[in-house]
């Protein structure tokens, strides 16, 4: 007798959680993460399904054998640093419950149907968001992935092989997959005001992009150097933070300066480089075009009173995704569900750009908040949304058997 | 015969130096730094010289025993993180380079004459600047100090532990020094301007401290929460350091933030804090103190409106230090060297706070930057230099033996 969702969602709970913070460290790769992906692959085989695995890390679950216009559904298991419980593994969880829902049903289903995980999907260690579903989709290719390195130096070739993952194989792990739903915990305010809205669907996902901002000045004492005699790459990096808000909240964008590196950051020196991504999500291509221009524009100008330099380099930037229309009305339509945007990338996205049939369901959260230790769902919301899935994987993997003629 | 001053220069070259910037990363108690420690004590031994050293790292070589109203000359051997090569060995070195001068020319010492080493002078580890000189002198108890952490969470007591170090011994090691002459590379551009000047000396520190600034707010996801649904501590921290570098600008005066750390620093995260480090100096301590105030005040006004909030804990503060005008002119006015003010800390600071007799030595750095890898001196003002100083404790410390009738 397989784990319930309840079961599920509480032997998950204390693994990568840091006591002082209450937020989740499960970064790819790393112990806490690795030690999920191995419940999930016992889940799987508790439950007779059947693995594929790319070398990347990876996997899918397969209800009987993979195949020709397979259905897949599922999410991630890593986390951003100190991030919260649901964002990621709700969809895992809820996965493996919905199958479980429908195999209790008797459901037999008329298509393959699989339940996923893509690692990296934050890009909180190799900087480049959705990389497991980007590599397993061709999206971006090993050549450019193997030496992305993380923060300590480590490239993306040395965590596969301290992780005893092969890298790349032969076959793909998404070969004959022609639909994806994934169920996410919703990161915004949209379900929260409207109550009797638990579960909304995606209508598409927003352009974004993360942007490495350089700045380069002079080491310098932090007593004796006069002001004018200064290049402070602090200074620049500090408008710009400024300047990124404010042309965000013009515009009614997203514009977020969340993390800095200071050269060599230390009290009594003027640094001699400041490092630091925006993160930055506009409506449309053009708008976020426009968002990032105007904020490396004036960063720039910037740099030539505070006589440092500055070097922007994308580190990616993904374009607006539009989720089947057809598919979401068929999911949201009979049930009075909502069909709404979001500003957050999910491979959903990634996969739905390479072609795939893609849904998303998102799960009410009361906080609205999301990458933080006060992202949380309701049980009772949670378990609607495994009722949700198991009935849009129903509805497309097959018949019940019950309304089989 | 022992190592000359540019053999002992050309031996301490390549310990703790970064290939990449050229800078050096001598930290108290780790290995670069205990290398210098030990070269230190091989010199010292190598000229005959006996050893005295506290349990924190401290230690003073005397020329014949230590006593009554002593003569000590030294400075530190640690760096900043990327540092220059002649903040503080140069000092060292040439305290050496003096004695073996004084040496050969048959000088004898009519009172007790050291060279000392102070740990941690620049507080790049522990926080505290002058640690070291601090614990010798009392200005700081062991207590107080023992439990300083570094930022992997290191406290003092188990660095010194680790280092084979015992902590507090019983005797003072500054029993009896009642005069202190510390010789230092120039950390500004007062003598490159004067051509004939390649040494002045010291009439006093400015007042300065150092300030943890912690910055609190609420982490987001960077994508979906709208710009006017944050509080994000990124916003206050960048006000803040524009503000505190015009504050300093229009008074004449030095403010910096050259140390950032975020909380949890990740790209697609709004930070839920940001600590940041404000090192702050004037020419008063009434007009540090009004510096100090209105940077504090302004970010306390950001912080309201941006919903986050700021507690600031000086972590150090030092009052101005005006060293003995009598031994400074006895100094410099015969040679002609000028008598210019700091606004670096250093230990003759913390000597002449406890009551020591100080003066300080600056060597001419032509390019005036310090805390860089660009610090410089020509070898021929480091020469200028050790004759100084040997002069001035010949003048100090007895009579040369030519001299005596």
């Amino acid at each position: 007798m397989p784990d319930d969702f309840e079961a599920m969602w509480a032997s998950l709970a204390p693994i990568g959680r840091s006591a002082s913070s209450g937020g989740y460290f499960r970064q790819p790769f790393a112990a806490a993460e690795r030690e999920l992906a191995s419940w999930f692959e016992e889940q799987a085989l508790a439950r007779g399904l059947s693995l594929t695995r790319d070398g990347f890390g990876n996997v899918v679950a397969w209800l009987g054998s993979p195949g020709p216009r397979a259905v897949v559904t599922g999410s991630h298991l890593d986390s951003v640093l100190d991030g919260g419980a649901y964002d990621g593994p709700l969809g895992v969880v809820s996965a493996l419950a919905a199958l479980d829902l429908l195999v209790s049903r008797g459901f037999s289903p008329s298509r393959p149907l699989g339940v996923s995980v893509f690692v990296e999907e934050e890009g909180s260690r190799f900087g480049l968001a959705c990389l497991g579903s980007r590599l397993a989709s061709g999206a971006v290719s090993w050549d450019t992935a193997r030496s992305l390195t993380d923060r300590s130096g480590v490239s993306v070739e040395d965590a596969l092989a301290a992780a005893s993952l092969s890298g790349p194989s032969s076959s793909s792990l998404l070969d004959g997959v022609t639909t994806f739903v994934e169920l996410h915990v919703e990161q915004g305010r949209d379900l929260v005001d409207r109550p009797a809205a638990p579960i909304g669907v995606a209508s598409g996902i927003w352009p974004h992009g993360r942007y490495r901002y350089e700045f380069r000045g002079s080491a310098d004492h932090a007593g004796t150097t006069r002001m004018q005699d200064r290049a402070d790459p602090m200074l620049t990096y500090a408008m710009t933070a400024l300047a990124a808000n404010k042309q965000a909240r013009l515009a009614d964008e997203r514009a977020t300066f969340g993390r800095v590196e200071v050269t060599p950051n230390s009290t009594n020196s003027v640094p001699s480089a400041v490092t630091a991504w925006l993160d930055a999500r506009a409506s449309s291509s053009s708008s976020l075009d426009e968002l990032v221009g105007v904020i490396e524009r004036q960063a720039t100008e910037r740099a030539a009173r505070d006589g440092t330099s500055l070097t922007v380099t994308p580190e990616s930037v993904s374009g607006a995704v539009t989720f089947s229309p057809e598919l979401a009305a068929r999911i949201a339509a009979p049930r009075g569900w909502p069909v709404i945007p979001t500003a957050a990338g999910h491979d959903a996205g990634i996969l739905s750009a390479a072609g795939i049939e893609t849904a998303m369901l998102f799960v009410r959260n009361p906080t609205g908040v999301s990458h933080s230790p006060a992202e949380t769902a309701a049980m009772s919301d949670c378990l609607a949304g495994v009722e949700a899935l198991a009935d849009v994987l129903a509805d497309l993997a097959g018949d019940p058997v019950g309304d089989v003629g």
